[in-house]
């Protein structure tokens, strides 16, 4: 069995420099769950000049990572489609893995690259919604069902746009503009809003649904462009939200493949995945309606898909079977300092000066308010107070209600629900 | 490599008879996706009288199963604590996989297992929220990350009481005999609505977390019970939904482990997992937070979580590397045959019968409305039809607005989103 595991990176961007990062940060977890020690090698980046400093080989050689016999995985975070596919065959034929986060790449060559790898494993968690693990609920999690369809907002940039323009008004325009301000939306936005970059995604995830080996140029795709406020009223109007879907969805004798802004109802999970947020929505024959929801972008979340890919070619290679984490030396926190806010419900005489008693208990049990609802009784000169309060702990709140307990005006046991704020 | 693998099954209630359901209609993938034959060989029941017909051996020797050198996994369907343990411990010790749904052993005995285990496999994705596969996610999709917190949606009897006290102001003695009606609850429900079963699951949760071998009379557990209609009209008032939550968290010196009826702001995914559907929101370290949304029971949906687990030992065995399914020979479907509903935008001349020609034009297609809405606009005497149409397809709409746009008092390309309906 190996003791470490060689690595070599194209690209470091956004995405190749956030794999380092986390490779270092997180090297202890990484190591136990991947069996074996990874390690980068080298890196490869066009201006070799603008890196320096960092605990690895710096080249613009590209060729020099395939040839190198200790290297076991390469990464291609480059971007482009020629390029990464020629160094994708070359790095196969030589038997060493692959990891990319391409969508384009894998979106016109996928099967070419899978002929060629044979057995060698070919990792694209990272290809398609970024953190969100989607590519193993197909491939692992889903695996017992026939997919019968999946929906996806797969676009972060058009799903940022579309909120702003139907929580906040914003013109198409004018949410573009914020976007881009925001560093969501490149400064050529035309992959992002007019469908293309959905549709990579979408054409990777219906391979691996339905083994179909569609070109970008024969499915149906619009974008977000043409979408007006008169469409949001209406969708308001009528239980909609409008987001950009790829949809691909099983026939009985075909596949159908399609990317546009879609009016969903609102009753729907994907309705409600709003900002820069992704979410895929799959429909398997026996297990029914699964749904991943997450970050499609961003560096960090790219990269950490991008390492879960290369902890599993590594389990692959260490033997190593998962089970339960090792028990860590962290105890338990005690229940009573477990920190909440809290909203407590109290039954009261309707009299002078009740709630300024209960808010002096509160108080001196340095617990503050946050809202407060009173609820008259009609008969019986009774009332209810309700209120929540903001973060504090188990042992005071527990220790406040029973002072109100004992006041004289509170009829009953104060009950108590906990708040989530975070 | 082995052309078929043996699996003896425990149990042929609701979980295990879907097993051998799904096992028989979805073979072909199944055995595609595992690299070799899922065979049944023996299932042991306690009554053998009352299961005929089966095409493998049934038997209520548990023994036998173990001690069968034929059968390479065994899957626990059985339900209990102690029994189930004392199998899968004489399982592993044989070195034979062990698949188990069962939760409350899990919740006792996952060290103990994991320590016999060694390197056999042991499967539990069908232990935690039924066909989600959270278990995989925590294991293989955020194996790059720390885990700082999770909270989770975890039994779908509680969610649905809740979600009928909040959507249609039922009591929580009503809702809970409409869930024992409907067969979601059981005529006992105290682990359902007390958070027992809720705990179990956020204990094995934790342990893949945090590694953390926490006991349930450790934790803080409180049911939905005490919930009254006032504490959902505080929630409604002040934006939140109420959801019964497990939640563990990891401070720097402990983790913190609890179960109890949470109010959560109406902004957050978890909010809106209504009816009996569970969900996990996982925060990461590097991958912020995801979200995991299905069916938490049910037979298939808990089949489907345990194929998984059976496939993924299979590939295990078989060495089989997934990538892309093989292209099948199932073609794209034409765009013109795709079929939607539609939302259609005309600006049209605000002048008598237009409305009128418009919808004729449409029945003459053969597609019929759903939902108009006409908005005069202020100068020039113009208006905007905004309408939706039933179900029809992409020739027929395509066809219908070239129709329309050639009418006098249409002013502009009519501008159309399509429909989200199922």
């Amino acid at each position: 069995m190996k003791k470490r595991l060689c690595v070599g990176i194209v690209g470091l961007g956004c995405v190749g420099s956030a794999v380092v990062k986390i490779l270092e940060d997180n090297k202890e977890i990484i190591r136990d769950r991947a069996g074996v020690e990874i390690v980068i090698k080298k890196a490869i980046v066009r201006d070799v000049e603008k890196y320096q400093g960092y605990p690895f080989e710096i080249s613009n050689d590209l060729e020099s990572l395939v040839e190198d016999t200790e290297i076991d995985i390469v990464i291609e975070l480059m971007g482009g489609v020629e390029v990464p596919y020629e160094l994708a065959k070359k790095t196969l034929v030589k038997q060493k893995a692959f990891v990319t986060a391409n969508k384009a790449m894998l979106a016109y060559h996928r099967y070419e690259l899978e002929q060629i790898a044979q057995n060698t494993p070919i990792g694209f968690e990272a290809s398609v919604c970024g953190g969100i693990p989607v590519i193993k609920a197909l491939k692992d999690g889903l695996s017992a069902n026939h997919i019968l369809s999946l929906k996806g907002i797969l676009n972060g940039t058009s799903n940022y746009i579309l909120t702003q323009m139907f929580n906040h008004n914003r013109s198409f325009k004018d949410a573009l503009k914020d976007a881009q301000d925001l560093g969501y939306a490149e400064m050529n936005p035309e992959f992002d809003i007019k469908g293309i970059d959905a549709a990579h995604k979408l054409l990777i995830l219906a391979s691996l649904a339905y083994g179909i080996d569609a070109r970008l140029e024969e499915i149906l795709i619009e974008g977000i462009e043409k979408i007006e406020q008169d469409d949001i009223d209406f969708a308001k109007e009528f239980g909609y939200n409008i987001k950009l879907l790829g949809v691909a969805k099983k026939h009985k004798d075909c596949i159908e493949l399609r990317v546009h802004p879609s009016m969903i109802k609102n009753e729907r999970m994907l309705s409600k995945v709003d900002g820069v947020m992704n979410a895929i929505s799959i429909v398997g024959d026996k297990v029914g309606e699964t749904l991943y929801y997450g970050a499609g972008a961003g560096g960090e979340a790219t990269a950490s898909a991008v390492i879960s890919d290369i902890i599993e070619i590594a389990r692959e290679k260490s033997s190593l079977m998962l089970g339960f984490e090792c028990p860590q030396s962290l105890p338990l926190k005690p229940q009573e300092s477990i920190e909440s806010a809290y909203y407590v419900r109290l039954l009261v005489n309707d009299e002078k000066g009740v709630l300024s008693q209960i808010s002096a208990i509160l108080a001196q049990n340095d617990i503050s308010l946050n809202n407060v609802l009173q609820k008259e009784i009609s008969q019986a000169n009774r009332a209810k107070i309700l209120l929540s309060t903001h973060l504090t702990n188990e042992k005071t709140i527990l220790n406040a209600l029973k002072e109100l307990e004992n006041l004289s005006s509170v009829l009953d046991t104060p009950k108590m629900i906990r708040l989530i704020t975070e």
